[in-house]
């Protein structure tokens, strides 16, 4: 009856989805609007509003809600606003966590999804007790949210944790950002395609997705052909790892974190991208973070999730 | 009279130099022993208590001493340990941090000499009022102290912000951790003057230093050629800055620091390193951060800078 209760709130570019959340992680309720077919602002907050408040309502004798946390593509903390997101169809800068605020009268923090997602880990997944970790999302691009000394690292201005944009290779892939040779080129579900299509340009080697169109060349069938020991499916599996292991080795020479927690679509693949992940790791890490630092698959269900981790801001939430 | 002071001990290879300062970064008292004259940690505990206790004493008019901080070369802070410093003559871990409270009484912090850099310019110099910076020292080696949220990210073993040792070329330089294309081969007094003897071994061009015997290739004559408008001198700053730059803006999508305060031997050339790593890191950085981030010089007199970092840590002593 007195216990407190959380909304989660992940806005994607297609789906904008809600629950409501105990202290525990458990998912007392949830649904969905659409973000896309609302290109105006304000009535997305008024259909939110209509969705959102009577499950809010219709939890009123479980458990009071403290307040309202909300994921975002280029969610910014300090501003509480959603700035220049690609994906989504408001442009500019939208000054969401007031808007939701001012509709529902709760206070509510917003930040970015991997940032979100860091701290759903830290709360309820596999970063339980560790004040030291980074989280990495492996979907369409690379996310990453930083823990330093039990807090997430939101910078100077709030966009700290952009970790698929350090550049790997000044003269590498061209990214969606402009420029060349960024992380997630290479190390994302994107970028695992991408590599197989090359891997294929460039070699003879026999193999299962030979002949395929371009498009059919996905992280899904590339994941499919290394499962029947495609040999060029495993390499290129060996060349995401590889890129990844010897950056997570640089990362911890930044923040020497306790591990790291792999989370998102390539994660799927289990083995197949964690063990050369961990190899180049090790064999990339200054001798004083050799088998020390724990490569982690996350804990919460997909499905779950971004859910689970917007809510989790609530808790974090200073009085 | 009831002001508050503090004791900072920087621990070098050659000299260990002590001080005692206010909570305005004055140096009130200071002095030093032989680090190197001492095979046995017991002893040099011994004489530093006989070089410092005087200093102590004399200061009771003054204020009260509230803690002793310890900035030592591979330092750790949660341990109050020196680990396998190989430039020290002590081998193994040494738990130096108690030793030195047994011997005089007082709290005493002990933390890598970077770190307590880091401290020294958020307290005294040029990061003041900073919550979010990144402190690089450029002497023989590249060190690194990160402050995030305005505390120091230690990590979870203590031994955060090893930036020198991110790997920038897996094909790279030699470094002296036995790994190879460490930042520090490239960025540091002794990779200018490899930059230096390498463009004069692979170029033609004229210089001042065509000639000179290996020894006399050092960041101090490069310096100096540079000043003199030499060409390939001017070329090793380039490309050091380049180096450095592309790296730094790596740093930047990790924790998004307000600025990046640079310290140490190599910033005396002043505008040659400076300008070239500010105009590599503004081209490579990701959009949100361009123009944003500042890169300084450090406020504190150099000889002065040790004692004040290894000073500043007592004032973070949690009571």
């Amino acid at each position: 009856m007195n216990q407190q209760l959380a909304v989660g709130i992940d806005i994607g570019g297609t789906n904008t989805v809600f629950g409501i959340v105990d202290r525990r992680g458990n998912l007392l309720s949830e649904g969905s609007i659409s973000t896309r077919a609302h290109a105006e602002v304000p009535l997305f907050v008024e259909d939110l509003y209509n969705a959102l408040s009577p499950l809010i309502e219709k939890m009123a004798d479980t458990g009071e809600v403290k307040g309202i946390g909300i994921g975002a593509p280029n969610g910014n903390y300090f501003k509480g606003a959603i700035e220049f997101a690609p994906n989504l169809p408001w442009k500019g800068v939208i000054p969401l966590a007031n808007l939701v605020k001012d509709a529902f009268g709760l206070p509510v923090v917003l930040t970015n999804d991997a940032n979100a997602a860091a701290i759903g880990e830290m709360t309820y997944g596999a970063a339980r007790g560790m004040k030291d970790f980074i989280m990495i999302t492996l979907g369409t691009g690379l996310g990453s949210g930083i823990v330093a000394n039990g807090e997430l690292v939101y910078g100077h201005d709030g966009f700290a944790g952009e970790l698929g944009h350090v550049i790997v290779n000044t003269e590498g892939r061209l990214c969606g950002c402009g420029r060349y040779g960024c992380l997630e080129t290479y190390v994302s579900a994107t970028g695992l395609a991408r590599t197989m299509r090359e891997l294929l340009d460039t070699h003879q080697t026999d193999s299962r997705l030979r002949g395929l169109p371009p498009e059919e060349i996905t992280s899904k069938s590339t994941r499919d052909a290394a499962l029947h020991g495609d040999k060029l499916a495993l390499d290129a599996f060996e060349y995401t790892g590889r890129m990844l292991g010897q950056q997570l080795a640089n990362f911890i020479a930044f923040s020497s974190p306790e591990a790291i927690i792999l989370f998102g679509g390539l994660t799927k693949a289990g083995d197949l991208i964690l063990k050369p992940t961990v190899r180049h790791m090790e064999e990339s890490l200054l001798e004083i973070y050799k088998d020390k630092v724990k490569v982690l698959l996350s804990e919460l269900k997909e499905s779950d999730a971004a859910i689970l981790g917007a809510s989790a801001l609530v808790w974090e939430m200073k009085d």
